[in-house]
């Protein structure tokens, strides 16, 4: 049997110790139930949880085991879902006081899939509510607290998979990314997040923000792992027509070539100085591993950035119309201005937003003719400081809202993958994040190059003490 | 050589004609472009028409007729361009101020298509001002008017197309229909004229109303006709991407089974007394002839009609945005109150429109899965007299502007292909149209009934005196 601890591993490395039953699927979730009590109060990750039910389910895995049967790859690992996917043993609420009390769903189409391969669903985690902001300061739970310093931000909005990740809770966990919120906890938090091009993942099943921008993916300690958890959470759905049953996804793999990475320098993404060393860094590593690597501009990011927010706000205001009008006094200010703000959007700034995305995409397109991906920090700053509403960057004043989410938007609104990884640290010890952002339906090249830049840097491996 | 008058004959059988050798281009342009002196000043068809140029392209065909050379199905015949679709040697306004005096564009895809397959552009026709309504009151080239009765409308927004076909001028023409435009004057007129399939034709070069809803298609005097233009007209293009490349459309054919036909009825869609029994009398005719008819009713119409319109006002008011604040003089009062309309609705409006634009076609997609077509009259009203802005439906006020769309609107809101064809007239004359809803890309079916209803009844062959 494995006698270390189980909670340090990656999901790679403990399906093969389940598969080989050196590690019994209820230990695993005894060892994570022990983490949960110990950071659950610090962090406040979680907003539903059942130890029993997670060692039930654990108990179940193992007699499986037993009898030498594996439902899949994901057999007897914990798995934290995000609050606002639908799922039939925990309530669902998006962290809002509107869905309270209401009856459990049935699972959404991931969570099914999870469940398919083997997982076990541990519970439910904190989000900034509706998923509508970066911070995870507003939640009906509270806020989420970073567990490299409690008294920074997670970021957001899936802020308590980002937390419960760092804070060795659980292996892997699942979180929603409509302008950065699977990315932007993983770099605040030091973790690994994967945003799926826009059609590989079912959104059936998970409470929307912004249909034509939100995505659902993964979110790991290892860059391998995005894919390993891609791979069972992909595939197209008739119960959500955007999804494409474009060629499988098929486990991180090798690029076959001298791997070209474009850099975008941009005035309009401005960086503090410990986030670009940290980034140039990380560059630098992967061009001495025989990286080629290209700057380049894209003109026009402002405006994109304006574009981005316009169909947000319109998209949110039409989703929400009815239960504002129900029930106003269920929403915090913080959600409810900026949706009493997009009911004031005209149709035809919604349209010429869709129009300026369309052109921008071509831009970006035209990059990734000649480029396998593009790299940027996930972040321009490192966690701000719960309550820090207006920060500095490079001399120029940014909510925090805004910074959170000013790089990671052009993904979303470009429809393709970005994987945001762990790269290093700023003087105050909390995590920076690299972003490399793919073609699309090619997530496996960036995850590659992601598995590659653990192999040499071990950046992913550091955890908050 | 033939004897009789060229300008009756339908487009199949000028065809046979010229490839037969017994009738020349030059001899069939010459007619027509007499008929077009006789006619053009009473009906205002056409804004902008060369006898010479058409003369010399007719002739051009001959020689290579002389060779044994025949460029394809329509050489040597003389087709009408709506004043929207851009072409080489006429200039394109869509009969508004804002383009007048600009430099002729290049050729729009369809009219590359059709001069491939050896049609004679013999010049542009009239159409409401920027195809921003269905009566053709409104044309910076002043009013077109019906070639059944002058004090009437032609109906629109595709009208100088419709009145050129009834007035024998030309054998066939292209429209554009957004909410009917290419119907509306059909029926008014007494012709032909068939709506694509969103997708089926390429709208690239020609002036855009809706993009969502916009569509290019054929008008001519026999549904066989259309089916032969259709052929003409249609495939991918990679300067509309919304085109797909759908297994070919192929010449008219009949069904291989019993046609089902679901008739419309609805308390929504209230008709005259004549266009009811004219209807009524089509439909009795088809099922003698084989076709079983089954009522069907679809609710919430006229929340459809109203998501239409907010649609069409929401993204016309995007694309004139730009040239309403440059010059604001050069539009009608028609058309700038409904442009600046359409910047007063919010994002929301326009979101919850298409979702219910979604809902609607859901139903109808229920219908059609059940049946080959749906059944309907193309207008409540025949022609309504000029000037004459509000009328009674069954007891109810409606604008003509309403009335001309209140039906035409839901093949536009499905994107399914629907064919207008003449079923009798009312008492002072005027044509009454029937209207062919199908299922998306199968244009041949709709047309094989409609071929099939004019080798039964011959009401396409009436014409004015």
């Amino acid at each position: 049997m494995y006698e270390g601890a189980l909670t340090d591993l990656d999901v790679v490395e403990l399906r093969k110790l389940i598969h080989n039953r050196e590690v019994s699927a209820a230990d695993l979730v005894q060892q994570c139930l022990s983490r949960i009590e110990e950071t659950q109060e610090s962090t406040n990750a979680f907003v539903a949880i059942s130890a029993e039910w997670g060692l039930q389910q654990a108990q179940a895995c193992d007699m499986q085991a037993v009898n030498g049967q594996f439902a899949g790859p994901l057999h007897g690992i914990p798995v934290a879902v995000k609050d606002n996917y639908y799922t039939a043993d925990f309530p669902t609420t998006a962290c809002s006081e509107v869905h309270k009390g209401k009856p459990n769903g049935t699972d959404s189409t991931v969570v099914s899939k999870l469940r398919a391969a083997g997982a076990v669903i541990i519970g439910k985690t904190n989000m900034h509510e509706w998923a509508y902001g970066a911070t995870n300061e507003v939640s009906s739970f509270g806020k989420a607290r970073n567990p490299w310093n409690n008294d920074h931000i997670t970021g957001g909005s899936s802020g308590g998979s980002g937390a419960a990740l760092a804070a060795r809770m659980v292996p892997a966990a699942l979180g929603s990314d409509t302008g950065g919120s699977v990315r932007i906890p993983s770099a605040a938090c030091g973790v690994c997040g994967l945003k799926p091009t826009f059609g590989r993942v079912s959104r059936a099943g998970i409470l929307p923000l912004s249909w034509t921008l939100d995505t659902a993916g993964p979110m790991a300690r290892s860059a391998r792992d995005l894919g390993l958890l891609l791979e069972v959470m992909s595939g197209e759905d008739p119960r959500d027509p955007t999804t494409r049953g474009i060629s499988p996804y098929s486990q991180v793999e090798r690029l076959g070539h001298r791997v070209r990475i474009a850099v975008l320098r941009s005035d309009e993404l401005a960086c503090d100085s410990a986030v670009a060393a940290a980034n140039e860094e990380a560059l630098k590593i992967l061009e001495g591993d025989g990286a080629m690597i290209n700057e380049v501009s894209i003109p026009g990011l402002s405006t994109g950035f304006g574009a981005w927010k316009t169909i947000l706000h319109s998209e949110a205001a039409t989703y929400h119309a009815r239960f504002l009008s129900e029930c106003p006094e269920k929403y915090s200010d913080n959600v409810r201005v900026q949706i009493e703000a997009g009911r004031c959007l005209s149709a035809p700034s919604y349209l010429k937003a869709q129009q300026y995305r369309t052109l921008l995409n071509q831009k970006i397109g035209a990059i990734l003719e000649r480029h396998d991906m593009i790299a940027m920090p996930t972040l321009p700053v490192t966690a701000p400081r719960i309550g820090e509403h207006m920060l500095k960057v490079n001399g120029s004043s940014i909510t925090s809202q805004d910074a959170m989410t000013s790089i990671a938007w052009i993904a979303n609104s470009c429809g393709l993958p970005a994987v945001s990884i762990p790269c290093g640290r700023d003087d105050a010890g909390l995590p920076i994040g690299l972003m490399l952002v793919g073609a699309a339906f090619l997530e496996s090249q960036i995850i590659a190059v992601a598995d590659r830049f653990q192999k040499l840097t071990k950046w992913h491996e550091m955890k908050p003490v």
